[in-house]
Order: structure tokens, then C-alpha cells, then sequence
């Protein structure tokens, strides 16, 4: 990679130590904003407010936005009520509204009373909306335009009162009762006669969201319409809000953890690896893992259940664990492709009996190349008699196919009754395949072997 | 979701029936290409080429450009020669190289003979780079600007220069031997005097790629840094081309995808699930099957030699699958935790003692939890004497310990060897945490239940 390059921690702070303070700026104004906030996190705690101070306005309102809560809460417990007002007027309202949702209640008061009467109504919009929604993510500071402007007329306009706006590239076209009649673009602007007229031009084939669309599905809304931004309307299609691409690819990026960490049985959150705590970090992993432990009792029912089965020959304990940990591979491949299937929507409900149908047949191809192999293996480590060898092998096919199923069927039938489907992976599949495969391996025994 | 009314296929295609073709045409105008695309997939393969003849020379390019690979296979096999040189017109060249990239030899062929020399250089010049590269990604499309131009200049020249780009909203300052010198957004252009220079107002602090640099990579700085496109340079510094932040998106949601199925031990694909055949997805996910099943031997070997201990009582041998199952759950969650982490740049190899330091602490509270759970549970189930169930408690809270430990150092090792972490995931951690438990349980048995 050929970004700019940034200097260490180690060399501002001793730049820091020996009061070069216009050295240390110079290297600031050359460095992006995201690269100065990541250095802010290697700082020590008590150095951070100096090193703050001397970045410029624009760049300190920035770099701050880029910073994890943790060290926003330190700087503004030390800022004054001057330096909070030049750090709110920088911010673009979405983030000053993300700002006063994750502060402390007395950080909230302070940074409120410091904010201007306009831009605290605009924060109390956003901030009315539920946490996963388009009207929580969404800036109100968009441009908007009327039918009746030329072209310039509307690059007037722009040139105006674009310098506040999170974007000027998509400019929305309203009528007088704010609601969303077209857009049209800057490249549109630029590319058009300056006497055009707005209503001429604009596209009144317009995607929105309401202001309750799930943020997930904006983010797909995103990628599948490669937009740049996408406006919010409420329930009379008044245009109330825009969402911002970069905002989407956060959105995209935060889901996709989500999902991960859903399928590997972790109730998600929303913070860093570090940023948790060791107690946070357990109570996020334990429900499931104490919900998982207690339903793999049936195994060991079973197990007690059968012993005098699996006393026939010790092969056909030692089996369990490969029989289980394939079974649940399998399972796991079934029910994460699904899952992933289903979220990136290329697979809906009504493809229900489809997938089955493919995986019935990839589940039978796996199990029987997984049946020879375990046959000549066995075969091979002299593990029991050819009958036993048969006993289990074939509970290894009738295990895979059965993964495979229910594998499939689990996150599809979760999604169809307004589940999560992700919850439906590895994890929870594994324990309920192990119990079927484990009742289908004593039967196997029993019938092969004759038990009585 | 508010978006536009989409017709039914059925509605279309009885339109068709009734050879209304303007009023077939004119709900498709309406329409947008990414949701004409999902159409034509759900159209009959015979009726496609005649619909798609329906459409308006831009919107079809638009449209082709949404579709899967297959159907446009088969639509360029029914076009003349004309047709496929009215779509090369239209398409940007970077989906023009995709599409070069993936069509069978003999329709290549007929696709650089309808394309004119100066597109079929760009596309030659994209495809020399290799497929995860930013050059693979990349457009030679943009708008480049001179140093003593005013903004007026550039306004002029984008306004003749702009309808074939993919971009204008981040334009490129070059000098006479291609070099990247600075880059002007075009809101900094509207937004300027038209007397200004570009020379003055452009930034000179830009971060750029490599030809060669990973487009994950390229991807994750998108979000990092908020932009909307990203220049990307050859070893001289000159500009090649730029990514633009579609494309990145697409990345991302590509490379999540790819994670999360090799966390499930499936070798990764690029295509949507429909889109490969059961043949396909069997080779996809036969391999690590085979791997993790011949590697279970392990654990069937410990059960075999320790059978006497494990004879001891039939709640011994029940209690594995649900001791493998925990294992595997915990070892999962860290590994999952830790991956993503490490793809989000979150954690780094330096951080390993850190890591480790804040999963042993998690470990010992989970495995104390479970532990307790646990031996509650068998006690009021009465399964084995009391010396019993504290084997089974402590062998738990042992494996619980071991897994969180193996669960993160692995994949950061992997990382740190270059390996792909997404491998070292829960079944291939469960595998090895399976042998690894399962010895410490029969040694835990040994020892308190003093056998010999």
C-alpha cells in the first residue's frame, strides 16, 4: 500500500517532550484523519488532551469523529465549554447525533448546552429513531432543490449552502409540502445546459427508505443499486433525512460481524475486540454455550441408554466423536452457506424444496466418499470386524445426509418464521445432529449386528 | 421498503403473449436495471433474447451489466454483431474486462472483434493484472486535470470529457509524465472561485494503491477513509486507473462471504448458491471433510487404548460427545472472535500475549459456569457417583480453559505465517480440542478415581 506515511507514537511524544509543538502540527496536516485518531489510541491517556489541541479546527472536529468512545468521553471531560461548541459546529449532525447517544449523561448535558438551537432540534430528530433503523442512521443536511430551478439556479444554490452538506452529489427535488418528487445528480448538473429546467432533468424514478427500513436492508439497498445516497422518507413520502454510502459500507461491515459472530453462538455486539471487557465478553458468550451443554444431555441418554450395544465391541464407542464431529462439519457447511445465502438474498423462502433437493445430493456424494474413506481406514488400523466397519461407515453416510438436511431446513424454516436465521449455525445444528446420528448409529448396530 | 413498483415475470411475459411490446418497454424505462436484471432471471431462457430487445440502448447495457454470468452467455450467443458492439459502447471498461474475463473462449472472440482498438487496449491493459488485484478492480476512466488549469478549465473540460467516466466526483491531477500529483473533489470545484487553480486547491496528501495491492485491502481502506474512489498507481507513482466505491463494496461483501465459509471449512467460491452445481459444491466442501474425519482417528485411537478407564462406568463414556461438543462451542467463539478481529485490523499479531491474556481470564469464568451447571445437572439426573461428576466437572472446566486458548492463538499464528486465519476456525479447532480433551479427561479420571 502506498498511503501517506505516518509517523510512531514514539515520535510525536518526543516530539511532545521536547516542545516542538508546530513540528508536531506540521506532521498532523499532512495525516488523514482516520491515521491520527489510531494514533490518539496508542497515546497515553494523559498526553492526549495537549496532542488534541494542536490540531486545527477542521481537522481536530475530524479526528474526532474517527475516535472510539472511550477516548471521545476523556477529551470532552476536559474540554471547555468553548472548545465543545468549535467541535459540535464541525460535526455533520448524524454524527454529533451518534455522538450524544453513546456519551455519558453528564457529557450529553454539557455537549447540548454548547450546541446551537438548530442543530440540537436536528439531533433530537435522529435520535427519536429506533437504533437499527434508516432514521438513525440518516444526516439531515442534504440539498434539496425545486421543480421550477434551472440548472443554474440550482448550482447557485449549491455553491451557497453545499459547504455544510454531507453530500452535494445527489441533490433531492421537493415540493412544497417536503415531499420527494425526483433527484438529480451533480454529474447531472454539470453535464446539462445552465438554462435546463430541474423538473426536465431530474429522475422521478427514485429508490427511498422509509424511515423505519431496517439499516440492514439499506446497506442491500446500496449494493444491489450501487447509490451514493439514498433518501428517507416518513409515512406521507416527505423527504425527512439521507443516508450516506459510507454510513451504508459501516452498516455492511457491523452486519457482517453480526452474522459471524451469530453463527459461532456470541450474542453480538457492537465494540472492537478491546474495547470489551473480560465480563462483557463472557456474558456475550456464555448463554449459549450453557443452552448447548445442557441439550447435549440427550447424547449422553442415548449413550447410557444403548450400553449394552456399544459394549459389544469398543469400536463402536471409539467411533462416536468422528461420527459427531463429522456429522456436525457437515451440518455446519449446510447452514452457514444457507444462512449467508439468505442474507445476501440470494436464496428466499420459496426455494425451500430447491435447496433441499441439492443438498439431499451434495449430502449424498459427501457421505459416500466419506464412508470409503472411513471403510478403507478402518480396514487398514484393524478396527473391528467387517461388520462393524459396515455399522459404522453407514452411520456415517445416514449421519452426513442427515446433517445436510437439517442443516438446510433449520435457518430457512428461521427465516420464514421471523427468526434469525444465523442463530440457526454450527452450534445449535451440531447438537441436534449428534442425537439423530447417535440414535441412527445404535439402530444401525443393532439391525447390522443383530444385538438383541 | 418504499422502493419502485416491480412488475411480475408472469405479468411481463403475458404482456409478451399479447405482443404488447410499448407497453412492455414502457414499464421497463420505469424500472431499475439491477431489478430488470432479477427478472430476466426468472424469465424462460427463449423468451430472454427478445425482451432484452425491448430495452433502450443505455438501460440494456445497464441492465447486462446486473446480470449473472450464464444468461449473459446466452443473450451475446443470440446477439449480431451490431448488438454486441452497442453494448461494448455503453458498458465502463472495467465491466467490459469483467465481462471478457468470464465468457467462453469462442464468445471473447466475437467480443473483442465488435469492440474498438482503443477499448479493447484498456480492457487488455485490466486483465494483465492478477484477479485479486486492485488493477483487476480498477476503471481507466476518470477525469485527469492539469496543475495550471483554473477551475473554470475544469469545469469545461469535465463538462466535455464527463458522460463517459465513472466517475467526476473525485478528479486526478497529473503532471506530463503521468504522475499522481494531487486530487480536487468536485464538490471543491463548485464550491471554488472559477478563477482559482487547481494547482492551489488541490490536495496534495493522497492516499493511493498499488496495481498489485490486494483488493481486500483496497476494500477495507474505502471504509477506513471514506472515499468514494481510490487512484491506483504503478511502481513510477503514474496513475493507471482508480477503483470506484461500487466495486469496493462488492469486494467486501465478497470477502465476508469468503470468511465465512472457510470458517465452516468450505473452500470458497464467488458464485451465488443456484449458480454452482451439486457437482461444484461437493468439491467445495469434500476436502476439509475428509481432513477433519481422517484426523478424528485421534480421537478414536485415546478412546481405544484408555477403554479400561473408560469401563469404569458407562457415565465416562457418556459424557464425551457433550465434553467434545462444549469444547468445540468455546474453541469456536474464540477463533470466530479472533478472525474477524484480525480482518478488521482490530487486533494484531503484537497483541498475541494480550489476546491470550483476556481469553484465558473469559476461559476460567466460562469454565467455571459450565462446570458448576454441570455438576448440578448430573447430580439431579443421578448419573454417577459424586467422584464421578467431579471428573466430568473439572475435565469441562479444563476443556473449556484449553479451548479458548487454542481457539486464539491459532488463527494468530496462522496470520503470522502468512496463512489464512479463516482456516484455523471452530472445525478445525474442534478437532484438534477433541484429542486434546479428551486426554486430559481420561487422565483426570485416572488420577481421581485411582484407577490403575
Amino acid at each position: 500500500m502506498d498511503a501517506v506515511l505516518v509517523p510512531t507514537e514514539e515520535e510525536i511524544l518526543s516530539l511532545l517532550e521536547e516542545k516542538k509543538f508546530a513540528k508536531i502540527r506540521e506532521l498532523f496536516v499532512e495525516m488523514n484523519p482516520a491515521d491520527i485518531a489510531a494514533l490518539f489510541d496508542e497515546f497515553p491517556k494523559d498526553r492526549s488532551p495537549v496532542l488534541f489541541r494542536l490540531l486545527p479546527k477542521e481537522l481536530a472536529a475530524d479526528t474526532f469523529v474517527e475516535m472510539e468512545t472511550d477516548l471521545q468521553t476523556h477529551l470532552i471531560q476536559g474540554f471547555s465549554d468553548s472548545e465543545i461548541r468549535s467541535i459540535m459546529d464541525e460535526l455533520y449532525v448524524d454524527d454529533a447525533a451518534d455522538l450524544v447517544d453513546e456519551m455519558p449523561a453528564n457529557v450529553v448535558k454539557r455537549i447540548l448546552a454548547n450546541t446551537d438551537a438548530d442543530t440540537r432540534a436536528m439531533i433530537n430528530k435522529i435520535l427519536q429513531y429506533p437504533d437499527d433503523s434508516a432514521g438513525s442512521l440518516m444526516t439531515v443536511e442534504y440539498v434539496s432543490l425545486r421543480k421550477a430551478m434551472t440548472v443554474a439556479e440550482a448550482l447557485t444554490r449549491i455553491r451557497r449552502t453545499g459547504v455544510d452538506k454531507e453530500t452535494i452529489y445527489t441533490c433531492y427535488v421537493t415540493d412544497n409540502n417536503r415531499t420527494l418528487i425526483g433527484l438529480v445528480t451533480a454529474k447531472d448538473l454539470l453535464l446539462s445546459e445552465e438554462t435546463a429546467v430541474i423538473g426536465d432533468i431530474m429522475e422521478t424514478n427514485i429508490i427511498s427508505v422509509h424511515t423505519h427500513t431496517d439499516k440492514e436492508d439499506v446497506a442491500q439497498m446500496f449494493s444491489k443499486y450501487n447509490l451514493l445516497a439514498m433518501p428517507v422518507v416518513d409515512d406521507e413520502n416527505r423527504l425527512v433525512g439521507i443516508v450516506t454510502i459510507d454510513d451504508a459500507m459501516d452498516v455492511m461491515e457491523e452486519e457482517a460481524t453480526e452474522d459471524i459472530e451469530k453463527m459461532a453462538a456470541i450474542r453480538p455486539g457492537d465494540k472492537p475486540y478491546f474495547q470489551t471487557s473480560v465480563w462483557q465478553t463472557y456474558l456475550a458468550r456464555i448463554p449459549w454455550l450453557l443452552i448447548l451443554m445442557v441439550s447435549a444431555t440427550f447424547t449422553s441418554l442415548i449413550i447410557t441408554r444403548f450400553e449394552s450395544v456399544l459394549d459389544v465391541s469398543i469400536v463402536l464407542s471409539a467411533a462416536i466423536p468422528m461420527l459427531m464431529d463429522t456429522g456436525g462439519n457437515c451440518g455446519g457447511q449446510a447452514s452457514v452457506t444457507i444462512i449467508r445465502a439468505l442474507s445476501l438474498e440470494d436464496v428466499e423462502f420459496r426455494d425451500l424444496f430447491k435447496v433441499i433437493w441439492k443438498e439431499l445430493r451434495v449430502g449424498v456424494l459427501c457421505g459416500i466418499s466419506l464412508a470409503i474413506v472411513n471403510f478403507i481406514k478402518m480396514l487398514i488400523l484393524h478396527q473391528g470386524t467387517v461388520l462393524i466397519i459396515m455399522v459404522v461407515s453407514l452411520a456415517l453416510l445416514c449421519a452426513v445426509v442427515v446433517a445436510k438436511f437439517i442443516g438446510c431446513v433449520l435457518p430457512m424454516l428461521a427465516s420464514k418464521i421471523g427468526f434469525d436465521p444465523a442463530v440457526m449455525s454450527s452450534p445449535f445444528i451440531t447438537t441436534i445432529v449428534d442425537a439423530l446420528s447417535l440414535l441412527l448409529y445404535v439402530n444401525l448396530a443393532i439391525a447390522i449386528l443383530h444385538i438383541a
